[in-house]
């Protein structure tokens, strides 16, 4: 036992920028319920909807989920150059349609997300926050524009957007690129490790019927939350796109960062087009030779997907029921580099919950 | 005399947006010392030369003009897209080359410029409050990405830049405009009142003969140093663009806040073109009909020469010897609220009040 | 006599691209009529409506002005990239709205108009032919490309299209260049000297009802079909540019190639942009500096309005009434070798003789 | 014997427009040596090298090929809009570096390529036709403007050129497109059938040690030839861009022509994109839902190596030694028409014969 802690990694401390989207809400429960991950901030921004619907949707999430003690926060209204373009096709009227979403027990961070970002990298050591976008880009944008010795202290930025050989919403564009290329192009053009979790990766990350009918057996309320997006989803991107299943995209930046080796990447430099008439927003990756010695860009590759949604699956058991355990809610499955080893059937241990209940600023 | 009290108008309230710059030097110069203009607040923002040098010539400027009170912060230090360009062949390499600087005695203000923009604007009442940018539009977009509500608070944007017939930087764009096309497109497209005092305007804004030998006259340091910055100015505007005389754009929009009718305007809708390989940050007019009813942008068109220079002469004369009249360099021509209420009449000298007395408003 | 004839300019060969169009109907009456004129060849190209239309009208136009012995050829059918794009507002469904058209009695080259171009240049001596486009220049993109000797072979291309200052398809781009700005690209890169007389120029030659008036009372057929044409565009031109009086483009490189102190020009560095999203199709003139000692291009400033329509006026009364007088028709103010040798002083009407005194040989 | 007649296929007519060019050299040898090509003409254009060092290669090609009674064309020297770019990093200084060239024994025929080009389109039946262009896409375009009618007549245009996910001469631009993207955007937007076999197909067509073996053991003169061809390709396609084999990618083009089963292919719509900072000459392919039902472009896939390279290898076999062989060199493997009328199976050597008897593996 004693000898596990020793040898137990660090958390990683993320802050999750995001648009739920349901893609988005699976990977809050991934952030929320993974005991790998300690997360920082939940911050939002237009994209998949208005500003105002996806922070509404991020609340209730974190209230579905249990979170606690983490600061959410609203970021960018609009992109920086383009008008807003939102996903309703995809997502609904609401950004989240499907279940029905609980009255928040959450309050908004009065900050702005661009500076809960600022000074959520600052607060901490350099090296240590990991940033996990999975929208538009504006807000990560704004923050290293606006301050930009966050590049430099952010460990890494693993992102779901772009692919090098497929696009949603143009032939060779992903949705959260080509509504603020100029952001995105931003954000890959800093000297900050990118991982791009793009398309090409996310499309493997499907929602099968066994994935869906497996997570529906957790028995839990966000469990059902779950197989209620997913089930919308599937009919959104059947008809949309013509998918079988449902791609699951938000999640696979979180497992990367979990579990590097569930999803494979490949070192390429990466670009974001700006010009082009057919190509705007596309994230081109120059695969023609070995990636240069500072090449700081990588793309996802390949995705094992049964050890994904384990992952998916495992979190969703570790969050259990949250909110009829007194205050095992608050952090549940969260060990921050103070916490237990919770297993995850065990789910929520008592002495979890008080080691973290001082541990989550 | 309390007749005319009691008649003459609010003092504007500006933000001075500059990147000094000799012509933002006599920008600055010109607000301080016009008494229809409250200076709220100076920023900076890369441009002429990077952030660290032009802010470090604002202190200077604002130390020579003996500004007090009013405060001082930088913002951004790199465009939002592209990479920087300043402007050594026209600014040197200080990017206020010529005079020697003094000491700063002003002390920079720790918050972001994009924040003190907002803060600033939010803290007074709508539409009192005109930003005057006189450099790249990269603080004032972010402002208004960061804070969506400045934009119908905010009176009126008065920025140099641009040209709706003439470029310096390109064949049709404005160093201003193309260092921060992205920027300018954001400031542009929204819908406060821009007025923008471009190249065809300021273009008549030469520094002849006989204007530097009148401020030479005025005898004061400010003025000495004006003359320095003019000296240099002409030089390299010589060498660079093969001027006469140099054109001295900026304070052209401070004259044009102070008094519309020296600058005259014409409405017309214009646009920043981001994509063109010859057209890269023109800003392009469009007068082929009468602008539609809710056209928001208008072009300054025609300078009255004698009155431009007669209110920066008159400037620099209220504005005196600061430091060594006790504390009327404490915000002397200033009748902001909290400034002393020195009449600017103490100050100037016989002559010069005789120069300027038609010319002042 | 004898020795005005012997110091007599050899007449200006030229060759007409058109896509009559109402002021290329009086480009091709100017042309024919005017003595110091030689008309090599008339093409045609799609642009005011198809080529199909617009190479009808030319035969037409042809037809009413009893020209003969002078090859008609149709050309290219569509721009080289861009859709097709025609101008029914201005020139309405036929091209040519207005005047009855008779049948043509010209019957078409069988050549390919790109061909005739480059036979004829290729048939006479280099610097002797001067092509005249007033239309979207893909036929003359073509002929240099297919054949590049042309380029140096060609005396000048004095074209009508573009604007230095202003536009009408766009803020800032032409309908000539607009419509094919691949072909105008080409046109103006290739060494050869072109002078644009764009709108900066025609916006000048404005039909005035004094000048409609003037024209009327020659009498004649071409006469009223011009006055017909001058009819319909005054009102399409009111009713899709706010005009007064409308423009008469064409001519007026017609005029600058007859006598260039009509058309003032300056040689300035001028090429299209291909790639903005504003500025498509402008051309782009670099007044910043004199233009290098190499420059091939210049830009149509001033007209000189009561000569310039002296020239068209005189011209429809050097054509007089073709086919009434035997072999007058037969290129009756044409002094080419191959042409009836019929003295123009035979047809013009004494006053008109007088008119243009020391002009006709 | 009889029976074999009735049954065999019509021959393929094709024009070859090519820009020799180490795999131009191959891919006309291959037209020339395989019994199910007609060659009608070979053009060329400016590409791999300029116009007038790619003609004489082709000439040197079908000299040393021992063809016969087919026209060969100059095109145009330079791209449509764009400046000229070879690569003589690869083809070397002439354009086909390595064995030394025969004088040829071919004349130029006087025509255009662009008008032999139509010609020949035009002179045949509609539909039996197929354009085989392996270089930069200028004559293709060109006389698609100039002759638009034979967008319907001809059957196919099967070109080497683009890549849907892989890139060349920039990270996703291959070099035949991006030296003249706006030929290649008027090959692809016209609506005849395109077949692009781009990159993704030919960097699977290596010349590899024992293909090169194998055709060294032909023994004649055009197999040498063909290896000396090989070997400096080799070099350079390993200099320049690391290959450990270098891509022969032409005679794909030639080899979908005469047997489609080789080269598997999918119907994808393919357009080329002109504007992009990034992506300038990309042929975007739109695989996101099945190709709608007009759908004109497909996209070679995957190749069958050994069978490719069986045709290779069979067809100089076929050419033989020409020369030698009194008047066999005269279209030998040709049968079309206007030819001699020389059997295949009488000018075939008995082995080669056999190779490829059974139809090649």
């Amino acid at each position: 036992m004693e000898q596990t802690r020793t040898t137990q990694p660090e958390p990683r401390k993320i802050i999750l920028d995001c648009d739920p989207g349901h893609d988005d809400a699976v990977a809050l429960l991934l952030a929320h319920g993974n005991p790998s991950i300690e997360l920082l901030a939940v911050t939002t921004v237009v994209g998949n909807q208005t500003l105002e619907k996806v922070t509404r949707n991020a609340l209730a999430v974190g209230t579905i989920a249990g979170i606690a003690g983490v600061p959410f926060a609203a970021g960018c209204p609009r992109p920086l150059v383009r008008n807003i373009e939102t996903a309703p096709d995809i997502h609904g009227d609401s950004g989240m349609d499907g279940p029905a979403l609980p009255e928040s027990t959450i309050e908004l961070d009065p900050r702005h997300a661009v500076d809960l970002i600022i000074d959520t990298v600052m607060a901490h050591e350099p090296g240590t926050v990991t940033l996990v976008p999975t929208a538009g880009l504006t807000n990560i944008a704004m923050a290293a524009r606006k301050e930009p010795r966050i590049v430099e202290r952010v460990k890494e930025v693993v992102l779901m957007g772009g692919g090098y050989h497929v696009g949603n919403w143009s032939a060779v564009a992903e949705f959260n690129i080509i509504i603020d290329p100029e952001a995105a192009h931003i954000v890959f053009n800093e000297k900050w490790p990118v991982v791009m979790v793009g398309l090409d990766l996310t499309h493997q990350a499907l929602a099968t019927p066994d994935v869906v009918e497996r997570i529906a057996a957790i028995g839990t309320k966000p469990a059902k939350f779950v197989t209620e997006l997913m089930d919308f989803f599937a009919h959104t991107y059947k008809d949309a796109q013509g998918f079988d299943c449902p791609p699951v995209h938000d999640p696979c930046a979180v497992a990367y960062v979990i579990d590097p080796s569930i999803v494979s990447t490949r070192k390429v430099p990466v670009d974001v087009e700006l010009q082009g008439a057919l190509t705007l927003g596309m994230t081109v990756a120059d695969f023609r030779a070995p990636a240069p010695a500072d090449c700081h860009t990588s793309v996802a590759v390949d995705l094992d997907h049964a050890r994904f949604w384990d992952l998916v699956t495992d979190a969703l058991v570790r969050i259990g029921e949250p909110g009829t355990n007194a205050r095992a809610d608050d952090g549940a499955a969260h060990p921050g580099a103070d916490r237990t080893q919770a297993n995850a059937s065990d789910v929520v241990r008592p002495e979890s919950a008080r080691l973290t209940a001082g541990g989550v600023k």
